[in-house]
């Protein structure tokens, strides 16, 4: 059995990580630091997958994912939701009194505000929830933890002091799956698109309106700025359903001719 | 002549505060660490005005400002738009060559990625430009910078190593005024509403058709996390005309019939 290359975000002990082992049961995993690294692998076929968070429950979307996805020549595979729940992590021996400084990504802090508020403590941001464990591992920071995953402390050697110290349950992040190719029909499918609009009053309800007189549910709108021009916008619109699927096939056709601008980033297997 | 208080967000030489000034002629600024204090200090009454970022022409929204929007009892009281333009700061006598480290907030890095990516320099999130420039210039950091404006350059009495170091010019900030209350009718004005959608096909089609019929532009749409449940969403709408102008009043009240949830978060004059 051939193992597939999977580029992921972050370090090992990363969400992406845990993600990655979820989906393929057979790869070989390459840590990227950068959100466009993931990205770059992928088109150059360094890496036959890529898998990258695109949106937290809790705190929205990954601008800068989306951004690249409109950037880069690659498709979405798929996509898998993960339950995040975080931990204080110290070194072996360091009691929750002791630690003065906590590490870790801004969004994982945020996503703990009420536990951390309530320790007297100074919040460092890091660039990833795993980068911080094995920081504070390396430099052997006895005044210090980091926020991340109890995969992160298992395999840095840390403990974990206080675990599921996230304020809401409703903790989940979703990922995509990169490839340079979309997913067969699974018969439960979701197709992702990005849009361009003519500036004009009412153009993005006649871009829905594609969608709606099919019947075709929309899970997901998010505006990204075009870059090209200041305050306008592109719209990525995930629907319900395969691009192959003969109202969605219409709805992108009809819609392909109303709008200056329309890139399909593939459609795949609906997370559970 | 009394001054009116306003609290804006970061330190002094931060973008708010130049958007503050912008803003109000006589003013005593209050400077905050985090966009709820912000929020907190209006609500209160502790000052009458806040200034907040909301969103930037290539980073996009920022995620924590409209979820404070949806929890705090504040409105819009006006809004206003600074170009952004970045510099590498230094203590003064440090030269390019020697900076090993450049700090600032993370979107600020991301805007000057290009430039950057050219030096064989490590990046150090930080909480705010302003408050990166302060903390070289208090620790005496001689292998260090920080990327901030102009004027944060000349608050702390740091020297600017290079100027302008942004990658794409089309790079301006909107800012919020908050107030107890928002704006009378100008002419040119602007309404921002969050909405809750039914849980149906089709619902947010529906929602964008009262704007439509009306011949309503709607200057931009923001999806963000319901938190209620999990990958549900709010959508904020901003679009043009006062809440008390007959056809937007019209909007709203028909709109307000067809979804669970509404609030108007005000009216006023758009930026220029």
């Amino acid at each position: 059995m051939t193992e597939v290359k999977v580029s992921y975000y972050g370090d090992e002990g990363s969400y992406s990580e845990e993600a990655s082992l979820m989906f393929f049961s057979n790869a070989l995993l390459i840590p990227c630091r950068r959100f466009k690294d993931v990205f770059e692998n992928v088109e150059r076929g360094v890496s036959e997958f890529g898998v990258i968070p695109i949106e937290n429950s809790l705190e929205g979307s990954v601008g800068e994912v989306y951004d690249l996805l409109r950037e880069f020549n690659v498709m979405i595979y798929g996509e898998l939701q993960l339950r995040i729940s975080h931990c204080l992590i110290a070194l072996p021996g360091v009691s929750l009194g002791s630690i003065r400084y906590v590490y870790s990504h801004p969004q994982a802090l945020a996503q703990c505000s009420r536990f951390l508020s309530s320790l007297d403590v100074e919040l460092i941001p890091y660039y990833s929830t795993s980068s911080a464990v094995r920081m504070i591992k390396e430099k052997q920071l006895c005044d210090s933890a980091a926020v991340g995953s109890l995969r992160a402390a298992e395999i840095y050697g840390m403990n974990v002091v206080v675990r599921e110290i996230e304020d809401n349950p409703n903790n989940f992040t979703r990922f995509l799956v990169l490839a340079l190719r979309d997913c067969e029909v699974s018969g439960r499918d979701k197709t992702s698109i990005i849009v361009g609009l003519p500036h004009i009053p009412g153009s993005l309800y006649r871009a829905l309106e594609e969608f709606a007189i099919r019947g075709i549910n929309l899970t997901k709108i998010e505006s990204r700025p075009s870059k090209e021009k200041v305050w306008e916008y592109v719209f990525f619109i995930d629907f319900e359903g395969h691009r192959l699927d003969v109202n969605c096939l219409e709805a992108l056709k009809s819609l392909s001719m109303k709008v200056p601008y329309i890139k399909v980033l593939g459609s795949y297997p609906r997370a559970v």
